[in-house]
């Protein structure tokens, strides 16, 4: 059984506040939507430890390397992390991953989607393990997302009750 | 607790009529799949009272505006909620919102998805209020989308049994 | 009371082997996640029957023509049917079709989304019927996908336990 909390400490990963907004920006919904024992995460970008939005900003495979998109992707899971923490109390609730969808910001034709995403899906495995991290996958290029993000994911969990 | 039918009379509320598919388009699956407490939403675009696909086409940020795209966002709900009170006889029977995914028709590098998709958000917690209207949000920039809408909107909702 | 795995044999379908993975390509995630009575579908391509990833490459609109993209389409059915039954054992464990997302590599502007996913759902009505087959739907295009393929699809079933 994965003690999740204690694989941050052991791994000294340090979840980020909350994203601070754009000026101008308003998000009228939650970041974490709990109904039930499920809980469906919201559109998330990477960001820095103290929620400012992480860059580099623009299109993967464009003015953003695979490299750099492969790191946006980490962040955006600590991002989710930070979220999913402050929503449940105890990232241990989670019992289960359930489906991951990434999407990377790109220009028409860019292909190597899937090296990005595993930035977010390396981070899941190392803080879950396999039993419950594991997920179901899309990484799809997209026109544009918020922020101009390079990369933004929303997933779905499994959560024991309070 | 709210009474959303009560709701759409109060804010003079209409609903469109199905939609008129253009001449060869076939569509062989449902606008709404009940699956036990789950209703899944399809993809549905803007449409008028009559269930006309509504203008403007095209992509937000080109030659469709953000103010539009709001507006277009709005009129995928109300399409949406025709095709609930359809299947499901009242929307009263929607206990929660889980999660909504907006795809808005643009050009590489448009980043201010949120704000068209607020139009969809607002009449959602307008009518339900938050605790039953509240949903987790994605919204990115796609590439096409069918009828060249300018935004297509998919979702799920928990319902009570008939 | 529809037999799934009667109608692939009356039907001379034959489904695929897993996908043989371009060199270099790290999936670090199953084709398909079970969580007690869910099966969570990963973002599948089109595979010819030896597991190799099938062209036409590209964008549906552009170097890939809608008919051929239905063909696609189709493929990717038949490639998500063979990981259900690697994962489930047999194709008659799944009781309802919930959602399907579908995502066709595009330039900006295609519309004709509707037309090349058919190749998806015509297949699955066919294996499963309306009463299990039938789903919501999207159909979206995109800017890039994995291995340049021209659509791939992520989905959610219902499954008996084993």
């Amino acid at each position: 059984m994965i003690d999740a909390e204690q694989r941050l400490i052991d791994h000294n990963i340090i979840l980020p506040a909350p994203l601070k907004l754009p000026v101008g920006m308003v998000l009228p919904f939650p970041w974490i939507n709990v109904r039930g024992d499920r809980a469906f995460i919201s559109g998330h970008g990477p960001q820095e430890t103290d929620g400012t939005p992480a860059g580099p900003f623009g299109a993967v495979g464009d003015n953003v390397s695979v490299e750099e998109g492969y790191a946006s992707a980490r962040k955006v899971g600590l991002s989710i992390l930070g979220s999913l923490k402050r929503e449940l109390g105890s990232l241990n609730r989670i019992t289960g991953w359930c489906r991951v969808h990434g999407m990377i910001n790109c220009k028409s034709g860019f292909s190597d989607t899937p090296a990005v995403l595993n930035g977010f899906t390396d981070l899941i495995i190392d803080v879950f393990g396999e039993e419950i991290g594991r997920h179901s996958r899309t990484a799809v290029g997209v026109a544009g997302l918020p922020i101009n993000f390079p990369i933004e994911i929303e997933a779905e969990v499994i959560v024991s009750r309070a």
